[in-house]
C-alpha cells in the first residue's frame, strides 16, 4: 500500500503536550475511521482525553467507526451522560449495534439518557426485522415539505443540515409525511430562488417499503445506484433512506453469506472467531453430509460383486465421482447467481437447464474422449493387461464420465431451481443433496456401465 | 415486490399524444434507471422521439442505466452529433464501456464530435489499467481552490455544481491542482459566510493513488464509508473521486469473482452468455481437475491388492473421500475470506493454521466416533459378517476419517496461505490442488489403514 499510514502521526499528536484547542484543530484533520484505527492503541487515560478535547459531532463519527464490541467497552470507561451524549448523535443503526453489546442495566440506563429524538428513531429501526431492509436504513436524511417556495426549501435545508449527513438527495413529503418525491441539492443550489420548486421534483422516485426482505430488494435498489433511496412505512410515509454507504455493507454481506453457504458453513467466519463457534457453524454441514455419504456407500455396497471379479474398475471410481462433482457444482454456482435476478421467467428457466445440459455435454464429450484414450495407453502400458482390455475399461469409463457430467450439469440446475421455487434458499439446500444425487448417478452409471459391458457381455475379470 | 412497475406508466407516456412540452415534465418524474428499462421495449421510432424530447442531463442519465451493448445499439440509431452530445454528457467511465462496444471507425468519429472536456477525462481514465483504482473513478467532482473564503468558495460550487453529480463532499486543491483537503458539503452550507474556510478543510483525507490495484486497497475504502473518495495520480494531483455507487460495483464484482473462482469458473457468467463462452469459461478448469483426477486414480491402483482381499471396504472410499474434500473447502473459504485483511501477521497466520487444525479435530473426533457406531451396525447387520469383523472394519473407518479430516484443515488452510506468498491468487489455484492433496491423503490413509491393520494384523478376508 502506498499511501501512508496515520496511525503513528495521530498517536504523537495525542501524546504531545499541546493545548486542547490546538490539538482539537489538528485532530480534526483526520477522518474519523483513521482515528478511531488508533483507539485500541491508546491507554484508557488517553482515551479519556479525546473524548474530553473532541466535539460530539466528530466522536460520534469515530465511534461509528469502531467495531460494536470495542465501541462498547470504550463507552463504559467514560462517563455514563458523555457515553449518552454520543450515542445520540450515532447513526442509529450503529447505536443499536453497540447497545446489544451492553449488559441490560446499562443499556436501559443509556438509552434513558439519551435525546428524545435519537430514542424515537431507535424505536423504528428496532421495530424491524434483521431481514427486512427497514433495519438497515437511516433516519439521517432531508425531509422538506412539497409546497414550498426555492428559497423556502434551501433554508429548510440548512436548519436540518447541521443535523443530518446525507444532504445530496432531498425528499419532499406532504403535510402528514407521506411521501411525495425526491430532488436532487444540486438542482437547488443551481435553481433560480423564485422558480417554483415543483419542477425539480422527481415525483416517481424509487423507493422500498421499511418490510421488504433484504434479498428481494437488493437487485433493484444497486440499479438504481443512487446516493439515498427511500424507505416509506406502509402508509407510505417517510421513515429514512438506505445510503449508498448502507448499500455496500449489505451487497457485501449478502454475497459474503452466498460465499460462505457455497462453501458448507452456515455462516461467514473470522479470525477471532471462538473455537467452539466455529466448529458450530461447520458441524451441522458436516453431520448432514455424512448422512448422505452413508447413503452413497450403501449404494456402491450393492456393486461389491462386481467389482470383487475386476478390481481395476474401483481405481477410477473417484475419478468419475469427482469430476461429476465439479460439473454439478459449475452449474450450481452459475444457476444461484442467474437466480438472484427475480423476474425469470419460466421458459428462461428451461433454457438454463438445457444450456447447461449443452455445456456439460460439450466438456463432457471432450473429456470423455480423454479420458478413454489416456486411461487406455495407462491400463495397456502399466497395468499389465492387454490394449483390448484396456481399451474397454477405458471406453467404460469415458463413457460414464460422459453420462455422469450431463446429468450433474442439469440436477445441479433442476435443483437450486426446485428449491428456488418452494421458498428454501437454493445457496444452502442444493450443495449437500447435489454432491450426493451426484455420486450416485456417478457410481450407479460407472459400475452399471461396467458390469452390463465389462462382466456380462465381454466376460472380463482381473 | 410491493413496489409498483412504473414501466406500464412510462409505455402510456410515451405512446400518448401530449405536446413535448408535457411529455418532458412527465418523463422527468421517474428515475433514470426506471425509464431504461423501458427503451428495449420501445420501437425506434420512439426512441427516437424520445431523446429528442428529454434534455441531455436526463438522456445520460438514463443511457448511464442502459447497459454497454444496447446502449452502443441505441446510439447507432440517431444522429451522430446527437450521440456525441449525449455520450459527453455521461460519466466518464460509462463512455468508456459503451465506445468499446462499437466499430472502430464510428468510434472514432464519435470522440472527435464529443466536448474537450469530456474526450480530457475520458483519456486520463483509459491510461489506467482494468485492474487499477483508477480505471473506475470519475472525473464528476467538485474541485476548489484551497485559499478562498466560504462565500467565494459557495459560489464556485454553484458553478460547478450544473455540470457535477457528486457535491456532498468538495475537494480542496492547491493553484497547481495537488490535492488539499477535503470538506463536507453541509459544513459548508451552515458555514457563516465570513468564517474562514481552513477551519472546514479536513487535510488528512485519506485517499487513493490511480494505480493502485483494485484488490489491494478495496478493503481500506470500504472501511472509510464515504460518499467519495479522492484519487490522484503519482505528483499527488486530484484526478477524479471514486463514488460510492462504485464501490457497491466494486465490491459486488470482486466477491462475485472469489464467488466464481471458487465454484471453478474462470469468471462470472451470466443467462445471456453463448454456449462457447460459457465452455471456454469452464473447461480449462475441469482439465486440470482430469489430471490430477488421473493421479489420484493411479495412487488408488496401489491399493488394488488390498482391496481384491477386502472388497467391502472400497464401499467407503467415497465417503472418507467426500469428507476430507469437504472440510477442506471450508478451511479453504475460511482462509481466503481472512487473507483479504492484508495486515495479517506470520504469528495471525499460523494461528489460523493451528486453529483450522483444531476445529477439524474436534468435528473429525465427532464424525469419527459416530461413523465407527453407525457403519459397524450397518456392516453387521446388513453385510452378514461378525460384529467383530464389521466393527474392525468401521473402527478403521472411522480412524482413517479423523486423520483425513485434520490432515484436510491443514491443507486447505496452508495452500491458500503458500498461493499468496507467492502471489498467486488462492481463490484460483487453491481448490483444485486441495481437492486433489486431500483426496491423496484420504487415500492413502484409508487404504493403508486398511492393510495394516485389517490384512496384515487381523488378516481378515471379505
Amino acid at each position: 500500500m502506498e499511501n501512508k499510514d496515520y496511525t503513528v502521526e495521530i498517536l504523537e499528536i495525542i501524546r504531545s503536550n499541546t493545548s486542547p484547542g490546538i490539538m482539537r484543530s489538528r485532530l480534526e484533520d483526520y477522518h474519523a475511521n483513521d482515528l478511531a484505527e488508533v483507539f485500541p492503541q491508546l491507554k484508557i487515560s488517553e482515551r479519556r482525553k479525546i473524548c474530553r478535547i473532541l466535539d460530539l459531532d466528530m466522536l460520534s463519527d469515530i465511534f461509528e467507526h469502531i467495531d460494536e464490541q470495542a465501541a462498547a467497552e470504550y463507552l463504559d470507561e467514560m462517563d455514563i451522560k458523555k457515553a449518552a451524549a454520543i450515542l445520540s448523535a450515532m447513526e442509529t443503526d450503529a447505536v443499536v449495534d453497540v447497545l446489544q453489546m451492553m449488559p441490560k442495566e446499562k443499556k436501559n440506563l443509556l438509552i434513558e439518557l439519551m435525546d428524545d429524538d435519537a430514542r424515537k428513531d431507535m424505536a423504528i429501526i428496532a421495530s424491524f426485522d434483521e431481514e427486512e431492509i427497514g433495519s438497515r436504513m437511516t433516519t439521517n436524511c432531508i425531509m422538506i415539505r412539497e409546497n414550498l417556495t426555492v428559497k423556502q426549501a434551501m433554508s429548510s435545508l440548512v436548519d436540518q443540515a447541521a443535523k443530518n449527513d446525507n444532504i445530496s438527495t432531498l425528499f419532499m413529503v406532504t403535510e402528514d409525511n407521506t411521501f411525495y418525491g425526491a430532488m436532487d441539492l444540486k438542482d437547488l443550489i443551481i435553481a433560480r430562488r423564485e422558480s417554483p420548486l415543483e419542477d425539480l421534483i422527481a415525483t416517481s422516485y424509487p423507493y422500498v417499503y421499511g418490510n421488504e426482505l433484504i434479498d428481494d430488494c437488493i437487485e433493484r435498489l444497486k440499479d438504481y445506484s443512487e446516493d439515498s433511496i427511500p424507505v416509506l412505512d406502509n402508509d407510505n410515509k417517510l421513515l429514512g433512506v438506505i445510503t449508498s454507504q448502507s448499500m455496500v455493507d449489505l451487497v457485501d454481506d449478502e454475497m459474503g453469506e452466498d460465499y460462505a453457504k457455497f462453501a458448507g458453513l452456515t455462516a461467514e467466519e473470522d479470525l477471532k472467531e471462538p473455537l467452539k463457534e466455529s466448529i458450530k457453524k461447520r458441524l451441522p454441514w458436516l453431520l448432514v453430509l455424512l448422512g448422505l455419504g452413508m447413503i452413497v456407500s450403501s449404494v456402491v455396497g450393492l456393486f461389491e460383486e462386481v467389482v470383487s471379479q475386476l478390481t481395476i474398475i474401483m481405481c477410477f471410481q473417484s475419478l468419475i465421482l469427482d469430476m461429476a462433482g465439479n460439473v454439478g457444482t459449475q452449474s450450481l454456482a452459475v444457476t444461484i447467481r442467474v437466480l438472484m435476478d427475480e423476474s425469470l421467467t419460466g421458459k428462461q428457466k428451461i433454457e438454463l437447464v438445457f444450456k447447461e445440459m449443452k455445456i456439460a455435454f460439450s466438456n463432457g464429450a471432450i473429456l470423455g474422449i480423454l479420458s478413454f484414450v489416456l486411461i487406455g495407453l495407462y491400463i495397456g502400458l502399466f497395468k499389465g493387461k492387454t490394449f483390448v482390455f484396456a481399451y474397454a475399461v477405458s471406453g467404460c469409463i469415458g463413457a460414464s464420465l460422459l453420462l455422469a457430467m450431463v446429468i450433474s450439469g442439469a440436477v445441479g440446475t433442476l435443483i437450486p431451481l426446485f428449491f428456488k421455487k418452494i421458498h428454501v434458499d437454493p445457496a444452502v439446500a442444493s450443495g449437500p443433496l447435489i454432491t450426493t444425487v451426484n455420486d450416485l448417478v456417478a457410481v450407479i452409471s460407472y459400475y452399471g456401465l461396467s458390469w452390463i459391458f465389462l462382466i456380462n457381455m465381454m466376460h472380463l475379470v482381473g
